[in-house]
């Protein structure tokens, strides 16, 4: 555990992607930085592991899509290339107990069900385009919205209950959380914020097209590269005090002294450090109303992607779950063949209470029910039960329950004094993605910049 | 800043009601007891204020209702006597623009409004009754109830826009939430735990029945002078160490070993103490998702209770606004006269950010518009914006948002090793209120002794 400089002009609290850019912004402008990781590596919700035969896998955060602009640039810029998830051949859906092999984007399901489902969307995609990114609050009829669960506007504007699953399975796998858990608004702002609904849960042409080659945390470790001494790892950030004029951060290992702070981490864990003087209600209670979502991110490693020969893209949907969101997540090299299955919201919370023996049981047998005997073998099971880990708590991102917005949004970026806000949650545009990410941090970058003398 | 004691058999996180009875409980019991609390006074959301000439008045938790057998027990032990809240002569109902004089419980309002809220109420407490108070989660529709919020349910079984400003006025004033905030399942757990909603709403024969002699902190105060020694102030607890035999509870000015510990703050806050090993996922998750309510208590004080003199009781409700709730909170001794205003919900979030001469302004203009000109000029003006303390974050207490109760709910009192929770939100019986508080303390103690050896 080494210790933190004395004195920098900005402190970064946590080495996630946002506080890395972040770093970046500032050390390109000249200026001397500290950033403080609480963990013993960068990366923050990103996270690679490795399968065998130095191939890795990602068991965080891993997808770029078409229009994520500023992690593309971040990418590019680190030399770190992208290639498609895969996504060739036939999906699988399962659906009203039968497992249904289909191509293209559509299942072919009850045709009333999925005209249901269309029209959901389409009245979801339009309301979005009202919503004004830089401030949800001000949509025409933010109030109402915000005043709703997704469940309960999903109940009023469907017919068929085959729509009300389908819509839900989607939602959870966007936001790891359930239609009951999330403010309408906030489902509307953030599909602004990634474009349309459907680019939230495609493939290809959606947020999940992209894979980054060497896995989506060498992003965080080649920026950490070039930081080098300005990170400082197993230096959880405690306490932040603050006057006009600076900050002392204050972590485990010691302090540092700066003109100003950004603190780059999830808003549900920002509210666990203490400050002095102690924030102001509104960004207080803000801390106390993003909850993060809930996440098992599980990988079943074979020798080889089996599926494929079959002519199935290892995509598959089932609304019986627990496995509910399920990928081919091979790496670039095409061995070993890994399957990943996404344990979301509700199935998250409950196999969490589980032991890891009986979660691990219960994702193998859902994966072989959908993809056949062979995928009942693993080789080896990796997963990571995101709500575990004391750094995140909680995965893909902190969400808006009702009422969040309208009354707390404004918060959500607003500085206090020296005390500057970035992360995923914090972004205009792709809120909630590596993207958002990204620009978050150059967004906490330039504002820290500015009121620098 | 005095050291709390290095050993003892449980320690206390938090002098508040709860936290002061599990203590006494626990010395009862002839254990040895160390009370960790982090500010200078003992008390928590408890807090007198002088008013002159001696009398004392609430800034914080006041009243207890006839049905609260576990304070008045409490009251009774500690030779704390109670007197009625002042509720005679006519109440004030400012609604639709005009102020409207009443005697009674009902305003004499459009009766199709009346009627409309009638129904409501009629079937809040009858979906109430059948939600076990101590699983809401496994009410019949729990699923339903726990997906929506309160505004969502009040807008589907309402026809006029009067019953819904009157609903939400009743909700803000019972939880200092929003109707949005709610989840339903919430109010309707909530409503049973404390019996029906008149009686949460009531004066005689309601929560708001009686006050404390002495004003209501004066329990904790005889509390802690039995308690003596075993309570050490300015002593915030930053960190609880555990293993299976014990634990260290580790506060600024020095740590406690212990068999066990007794956490007895509020859900919000229980998740800014770093815990080694960390919480499992689903009670940490829950300290995300159980958020303060935002509440702003304020006194204006007079020479004399004037509008007794008029014939009026002193209690108001307006739907405009911002002060929605009044009372005549004047003390015991009948002088100085003392009116109570509460700012709730969004008026408390939005106020807040005001100046505090503002704020005082625009509170002092709305007691004088409901209560005449002579409202306008108090010789004293007292407030207290609860989301601003650091060691509260927010009044009255924390509530569910929707999906809380179904997939956190089991978390809220369940022990983790030698980890025990109390405070007002983890009680079964009038959840949320000082009777909840006691009631809680004296399980969280039970809870503790059962496993001490």
């Amino acid at each position: 555990m080494s210790e933190p400089p004395g004195t920098v002009d900005v402190a970064v609290v946590g080495a996630g992607l946002a506080g890395l850019v972040a770093a970046r912004e500032l050390t390109r402008a000249g200026r001397s930085v500290a950033v403080l990781e609480a963990r013993d590596r960068v990366g923050g919700r990103l996270l690679n592991v490795p399968v065998g035969d130095g191939a890795v896998v990602e068991i965080g955060g891993q997808w770029v899509g078409p229009t994520q602009l500023r992690v593309r640039e971040l990418a590019d810029s680190l030399g770190v290339g992208t290639y498609p998830t895969y996504d060739e051949g036939d999906k699988l859906f399962e659906y009203a107990g039968r497992i249904r092999r289909y191509r293209g984007s559509i299942p072919r399901i009850n045709a009333a069900v999925l005209a249901d489902v269309a029209q959901a969307q389409l009245r979801i995609d339009r309301m979005a385009r009202r919503v004004p990114l830089e401030a949800p609050w001000r949509a025409p009829k933010a109030l109402e919205w915000d005043s709703q669960t997704c469940w309960s506007w999903i109940r009023r504007h469907t017919a068929t209950e085959g729509a009300r699953k389908l819509l839900a399975l989607g939602i959870e796998a966007v936001w790891a959380a359930d239609p009951a858990d999330l403010s309408l608004l906030h489902l509307l702002f953030y599909t602004h914020s990634g474009g349309s609904f459907d680019e939230l849960i495609g493939t290809s042409g959606g947020a999940q097209q992209d894979r980054l080659v060497g896995g989506s945390q060498v992003l965080a470790q080649r920026l950490a590269e070039q930081l080098a001494d300005a990170i400082t790892l197993e230096a959880p950030v405690r306490r932040i005090e603050r006057d006009d004029g600076s900050v002392r951060v204050i972590a485990d290992p010691g302090s540092t002294r700066a003109a100003a702070v950004i603190v780059a981490v999830p808003p549900a864990l920002c509210g666990r450090i203490v400050y002095d003087p102690p924030l102001p209600a509104q960004r207080d209670q803000l801390t106390q109303r993003m909850p993060q979502g809930s996440v098992v991110k599980c990988l079943a490693v074979y020798e080889r992607p089996f599926w494929r020969e079959q002519g199935l893209s290892g995509q598959a949907t089932s609304t019986e779950g627990p496995v509910k969101v399920m990928f081919d997540n091979t790496p670039q090299e095409g061995s070993p063949g890994v399957l990943l299955g996404f344990l979301e919201g509700r199935q998250a919370r409950e196999l969490a209470q589980w032991s890891a023996e009986a979660r691990r049981n219960a994702v193998v047998a859902c994966l072989a029910r959908v993809f056949g005997e062979a995928a009942g073998r693993p080789s080896e099971y990796i997963e990571k039960v995101w709500a575990e880990e004391e750094w995140t708590r909680g995965c893909y991102g902190c969400y808006m329950p009702p009422g969040g917005w309208m009354d707390f949004g404004p918060a959500l970026r607003a500085p206090i004094g020296p005390v500057h806000w970035a992360g995923a949650e914090t972004a205009v545009v792709w809120n909630g993605y590596m993207d958002g990410a990204v620009s978050s941090g150059e967004r906490a970058a330039a504002q820290a910049l500015a009121t620098l003398a």
